[in-house]
């Protein structure tokens, strides 16, 4: 079997992720960074950007956006906030299972434990089991633990079934989510100018003056050299009611000409300008 | 005092909003529609649009975006699946108090009930008071009522200072918002066809041909003719991994030339286009 391609660290390095072990975002970890690292659970997206803001670790992986919910908005905003930089993605695919205590059947389930978003990927299982009412929990492995070491009779938890095998518990049923097509994407990131990976993919953050056509004009630089946009998002700016930060995904190297005239194109008028990272996909 | 403008509608006439009595939207119904409304509390804003379309109600009102927490997506994803219309937006301010039972101090309190968006929004008041944990729940006004029904003692909630007069309850503590600038804008709505009210805002929702420079090519039909955008958001499109619908807001009226013009030059090429409504803001 050939060995996937991942970003090249020594065996033991500390990677930091939001979650309890069995996360997909652990999953994510191994895809970005190989199965050789130690990973880091944190209780909360802040702890994992403190945690490379203080140099706990030197990487950290966040999921950024959902196939099916959208993005993580609050990660956007703490990409902002701390000076990170983005080395890399990757995408996993979201298979959720039912998992419970081991003597527990499908009928003695009350209450489901997850992580919102989890939750809400699964409204079509929730129809067709109407007694069983979800509950919002921090976290998706977390719910399985939770369930675990509370002995939590008529419970179950929406995670991934490698969680119930860490923690010795029953798949009760796999792939309960709506939509196969569910995907997250994370970002491998680390404190910024620390490395420089580069590859086909881009990420900025950009102002834009209040003025009419100012997102036109802002696309313009990449339209008229043919530097696609995989991606836009608008964030609201904190003391400045209705006005925007646009996060912008590019298919481009910033090392390609057309790229790299682009960027300095649009930082010629925008107020504001970020270069996020550019990376390859993993 | 001169009155205020509202959207002309016979006295006694039912909104649907979500939350419970006392909750911002209700103040965003009144805002909309004037004071002799009937206003219409629903659990979830999935049974508010359920009302609308199954004519339970002949209209309703939600909260599509806040000035610090960014989009409602889930309201924008309400709109898509149900043939509504917009028929005017308002803005509240949203001003914050800590409210507990009548004996209550600020040094009892050890937990603050309250939806998400609001606990998000006071991050400065809960690293003021590390001993308050913050716990989520449905609605801002619920959680007042949820602790007046059942008595909670040691705990707060966070909500407008109109509910804690509404359920009897005692203000410990007005405007522990991290940010003055807390606006949210609401949305009045009815099914879609019924009525037609103009005003010098559009709001539309399209999709994109997945191809190079297909958002510049969208945006192109505005700024050519001049016609201002105030707000694009992007949503994942379900199935469809990675492509997005986009919705708009345009500081025009459908009446006007360049705007009629723009959205008939949009439509030519677009796989997909809904005008949501044209309408002004009260």
């Amino acid at each position: 079997v050939a060995s996937r391609k991942v970003i090249p660290v020594p065996a033991g390095t500390r990677v930091a992720f939001q979650g309890e072990p069995g996360a997909f975002s652990q999953t994510a970890c191994n895809q970005l960074f190989g199965p050789r690292i130690e990973v880091v659970p944190c209780p909360s997206f802040d702890s994992v950007f403190e945690a490379v803001r203080r140099r706990v670790v030197p990487y950290a992986v966040v999921p950024i956006e959902n196939s099916l919910a959208g993005s993580v908005h609050q990660n956007y905003d703490l990409m902002e906030r701390h000076a990170i930089e983005v080395l890399g993605e990757t995408f996993v695919r979201i298979e959720h299972s039912l998992i419970a205590l081991p003597g527990a059947t499908l009928r003695s389930v009350r209450k489901v434990y997850s992580h919102p978003v989890a939750l809400a990927q699964c409204l079509r299982f929730f129809k067709r089991f109407p007694r069983m009412e979800p509950v919002q929990f921090y976290d998706t492995a977390g719910s399985v633990k939770h369930i675990r070491e509370t002995e939590l009779e008529g419970a179950a938890a929406i995670a991934s079934a490698e969680s119930a095998t860490i923690y010795g518990m029953k798949v009760l049923r796999r792939g309960i989510e709506d939509d196969a097509g569910n995907f997250t994407r994370f970002l491998a990131l680390a404190p910024r100018g620390k490395v420089r990976h580069r590859g086909g993919k881009t990420s900025i953050v950009f102002a834009l003056r209040n003025e009419p056509g100012a997102l036109f004009k802002a696309l313009s630089v990449f339209a008229l050299r043919e530097v696609d946009l995989s991606k836009i998002e608008s964030r609201p700016i904190l003391g400045k009611p209705w006005e925007y930060l646009f996060y912008a995904d590019l298919r481009a190297d910033t090392r390609s000409a057309a790229c790299d005239n682009a960027l300095r194109h649009l930082r010629e008028f925008v107020p504001y300008f970020r270069l996020l990272g550019s990376y390859r996909t993993y």
